[in-house]
């Protein structure tokens, strides 16, 4: 695997009979891919962070489904919907705040009961129509990413040096991804970026996973601790500042991979535009403010024991373990999605 | 070892023979003293950071000295300020930027020239006073901390949750440290205060030090990453912020563990008091603004390898490892010394 763009981080082998994903848990040190054709190893994917990132986990759960229901034992229609059913509810278990898993997941079902009601019983068919949707949301999300690339591209001049957080990469989304999208799209374009990244503690994900596909497609990357982006932006080695999001609230409030924040307030101290990327299925009309979202705690074992050969804390200390937090919308310059370029204060109602 | 404050970081044993240092690289796993009284064995412990903390480092080398002198084979006073020289040669190479390190080897240089003028030849003469000049050092470094705890203490009410980074507490000083003082002498007086601890990448010291020393002396400890601090502050968890200081230049600009830019920048944005704790002779005169100190950039290992179980990025990825970053005065409510408290705009010179 020489090129980062020769692989897909779930795709569907030829046939479509197994998910193939590059397994995450084991970057930067192992390229490892993992082939997936049953339930429980699906789960397991998804619940390990085998596959993470919102639109990556929605692929991979809409191709799993495709792929289980084609190598289905059951061959009558009741049957193969009550198998539907099943997976639909485990998977939807395994990780219940992620927003992509289910809408991925509705969109098959959806799909599988349309074909069911026009394919007069036809088991093949139904089956076929499911493979198809599930490579459809698979090339939205490409061509979303694209898009993303695209409208931020406008907002960047050729050489500019971009700090990014966490992992919002080839890694997490098709293609491009969504906050490195535009650096992909630039860097094939001859703007010759140079990007900082941070490692984003605990699950290192700058480290573990925005350094190594950056690195690997030859793009001049730099890894920092977290705690080093305040003097990175005193010493006026940025420019901009790109992350992407989990979710966006209806006034422009962004929940995001914990520390987000802190980049945020640090921005607008040394005036370096803030910039969220996402695709516009993100944004959450339902959600008034970013109040209104409860911060998930993690496990404490991620910040004492994660990745170490010993224990780092005295055994018995409390810990506290946020997995995002919410930059208020005042602080973002521009949120920039598939569906066009938004800024403060942000209308997404047009 | 069950109380923290049963045992010294530095300390020196009844009979003047050996310095005993708690090893602060295996902690928190293991409390482990080790016994020095040679030059290879203090220069080791200095490098590797068995002893850390500018006041932590000057106190074992002055008790060093003193040690490695008294056991000397050498018995006439031109070998004997031979060895001294050589030592301080030695010792002052370790670490050349350790400020404190010099400022310790020069007292005890000067003292024991000065018994050389006045004791008449007598060697043992010399050499007690030597050890009694190590001694007072220690001892003003207690002083020090008291002071600055006191001082400290009149800013704090009692119930105050507090954020700190790095370690500046009673591992990296004599007794109460600097930015942990006024917690544990406000502890000692029933103010019952909760700290939040930075872990502080990348070498940890706010999780391996700093979380375990309060956690020992029974204070209420929550160990967070640093990327987290943002958000505590937004939930409105802080009340003030205390960080040690390596340097301090003469308009008030601060040198500290890389991160410490980050937290004030916070601070003013989420209108949090941010106080700098050292002692007084941290004050640089001759250093007319932050801008003149150069950071120093440490080794890359650190960030990718250091203590993980497996590198966690990517292989020849580039990497910036700045050991500390400059806050500038503006961003500093306080700075309190054992000469008292010091309000923007500094002026140290009264």
């Amino acid at each position: 695997m020489e090129n980062i763009f020769d692989f897909d981080s779930v795709g569907i082998s030829e046939d479509n009979s197994k998910v193939i994903i590059l397994d995450q848990t084991l970057l930067p040190g192992k390229e490892k891919f993992i082939e997936i054709n049953t339930l429980p190893e699906l789960t397991e994917a998804i619940v390990n962070l085998r596959v993470r990132g919102a639109p990556a986990i929605g692929v991979a759960a809409a191709l799993g489904i495709a792929v289980i229901l084609k190598g289905s034992k059951n061959n009558n229609i009741s049957d193969l919907t009550a198998e539907l059913e099943e997976i639909s509810e485990q998977l939807i278990n395994s990780r219940p705040t992620a927003v992509n898993l289910k809408w991925a997941i509705d969109k098959i079902k959806a799909k599988f009961f349309e074909s069911v009601r026009v394919s007069d019983g036809n088991i093949t068919r139904i089956i076929e129509s499911t493979i198809e949707e599930a490579r459809n949301i698979k090339n939205a999300d490409i061509a979303m990413s694209i898009k993303i690339a695209r409208n931020g591209l406008t907002l960047l001049k050729p050489g500019m040096s971009i700090l990014t957080h966490c992992n919002a990469g080839h890694l997490a989304v098709s293609r491009f991804g969504t906050a490195l999208a535009p650096i992909y799209l630039g860097n094939s374009e001859g703007y010759d970026f140079k990007v900082f990244a941070d490692e984003t503690r605990p699950l290192l994900q700058g480290a573990r996973l925005t350094a190594y596909e950056l690195h690997k497609a030859g793009i001049d990357v730099t890894l920092i601790c977290d705690n080093m982006a305040s003097l990175v932006m005193a010493q006026k080695k940025i420019d901009v500042i790109m992350v992407g999001c989990d979710r966006i609230a209806a006034n422009g409030d962004v929940a995001n991979k914990i520390g987000t924040s802190a980049l945020a307030v640090l921005a607008r101290h040394y005036k370096i535009p803030f910039y969220v990327l996402g695709p516009g299925s993100t944004i959450d009309m339902q959600t008034a403010t970013g109040d209104k979202i409860i911060i998930e705690e993690r496990p404490e074992y991620e910040i004492t024991d994660l990745w170490y050969a010993h224990k780092m804390a005295p055994e018995g200390v409390k810990v506290y373990n946020p997995a995002f937090d919410i930059t208020p919308a005042s602080l973002i310059t521009a949120i920039i999605t598939d569906k066009g370029i938004f800024r403060y204060p942000f209308d997404f109602s047009i």
